[in-house]
């Protein structure tokens, strides 16, 4: 994108990703209207947490701007599985939403497969995710109803693309061959899904978490990964890396600064900064990535209405 | 059980399982022989941890002994998902046990997904879980394949049972009517399902994490259950209860025996032992229950057998 030209040349600075997230929401809202569709979109929020009142607010902003009818519903944590069924059940609710942690652990993975794969606009259920994993792109096998993504490992893709690392020149599958790429997080949610998508498009990719390291290349059949041990350290993967991304939920990780290369992008989707902030002045700093995401839910939405519609048909 | 009878009236001493593993594996012989069927179970280790190698043993010793071939690959943690997918499509593979953790986390909970529910023997698997949560009893619409429970938590039920606990006079959903238990666990392997499994013969049970206390009761439909808040303190609950289920895999992790009251049958399914041995001088204590888990994973893998024998016709 043209608004990041003179940072990539210099190969330093503060990326905001408003432009990126403005222009997926311009092609969302440009379908909403065309089509004249009517998604909406039901959300359910259990706790008091600040970040997730502030998070929820932003989204509806955002989906009422685009044209995205947005219900937020605040429920007890032990009536949430209820309220989930309930809204699968319900035609006229698209998309479901939830605020975690609501218990925290594995129950919060049960309830993630609660939601209905067909609307999981996070795309957090283990069949949206095996299916990432397998390079499965339909729901069913008459392959009318398209897999959603989990929307914060895609809106990342979509930050790293449009910072113009994605050479295009090549082949499908190798748009980051020669890349390499650390991941500090590997869950569920964002780090696995994320260390798989960037290996597919060819980049070598280390997965760090609090055990260790482990790197992600492509498998053998297109689309689909392998996961190698490697007994590199923390700091030498880091230390080698084109891309860093970091998603560690404590305000008490920071890497070492010293660690980074000059020109490095730094990426952070962390609630707060695993970087010293003047990362900036040798590196390309992306601190917060929300904007995007919140455009990458709408777009899976968009994706999942599209498929209910199918389905009537 | 007969063998229990002194320890029942007396309400207290230990409580040695095997007499009741004994029961359910002469069924299971049993019925291997006379149908003559031939049941095959893959398991998976991945670690060298030593408890998981002698379980792992102790289960192989089982179930040879019962007709029912068991073989343990070791195999990378790495590797591990194919080689599930793998068992998944063998039709000579009637049931899979994977020995976790193995990553840990929720990539283990992802794992626990990739086995098929048709061979998920330890009944860990979403499908198995929610069909438990939800009192659905077969997998398919046809009512054909019946759901397995998993079997930690079945094998608590069957112990609690065994014990003379269950009142029997009682209707069905009644038999625990009157009982308090609390549960110091809350996993989606043991702790939850049990909870569940409890609240649904009508017991009251206070459910334990790091975080709190949750109350599980029955729900408004038969066979269903209802979690509920309460602001009872973890002491206050152990205290109350007719039955203490310990399962916290610390060994310094210990409940202190003043908090439990005289007669209270103290179960344990740690790895280690959550209370002091001596408990057993003022209630009943029972302080491992590996061998009756090892015959309702052979249980659950006839269930499923079967089901695979339906399947066919």
């Amino acid at each position: 994108m043209e608004e990041f030209k003179e940072i990539i040349n210099n190969k330093k600075g503060k990326v905001d990703v408003t432009p990126i997230a403005t222009f997926f929401r311009n092609e969302i809202k440009e379908q909403i209207t065309s089509k004249g569709w009517k998604p909406r979109v039901v959300a359910f929020l259990t706790s008091d947490d600040q970040g997730a009142i502030d998070y929820s607010k932003w989204t509806k902003i955002a989906c009422n701007k685009d044209g995205i009818e947005f219900e937020l519903k605040r429920v007890e944590r032990v009536d949430l599985e209820d309220c989930i069924i309930e809204a699968n059940n319900d035609n006229s609710i698209h998309g479901i939403l939830v605020y975690y942690p609501v218990f925290g652990g594995m129950l919060d993975g049960y309830l993630q497969d609660v939601v209905s794969p067909e609307k999981d606009i996070e795309g957090l259920s283990t069949t949206n995710r095996f299916n990432l994993y397998h390079n499965i792109r339909y729901m069913d096998e008459k392959e009318t109803k398209k897999c959603v993504i989990p929307c914060t490992p895609l809106a990342i893709v979509k930050i790293i693309d449009n910072l113009g690392i994605y050479d295009k020149s090549l082949q499908m599958g190798e748009h980051l061959k020669g890349k390499t790429i650390t991941i500090v997080n590997r869950s569920e949610i964002v780090g696995r899904p994320l260390a798989a998508m960037l290996a597919n498009d060819g980049a070598y990719v280390y997965s760090i978490d609090i055990n260790g390291v482990i790197i992600f290349q492509a498998g053998k059949r297109y689309g689909t990964i392998k996961m190698v041990e490697t007994s590199i350290s923390r700091e030498e993967a880091i230390s080698k890396s084109d891309i860093l991304i970091l998603g560690v939920p404590s305000s008490n990780y920071k890497v070492n600064s010293d660690l980074i290369n000059e020109g490095t992008i730094v990426l952070n989707f962390a609630g707060c900064l695993n970087v010293e902030e003047s990362i900036q002045d040798k590196c390309i700093l992306v601190p917060t990535i929300g904007k995007v995401t919140i455009a990458m839910l709408e777009r899976n939405l968009l994706r999942l209405y599209n498929n209910q519609l199918n389905k009537k048909d």
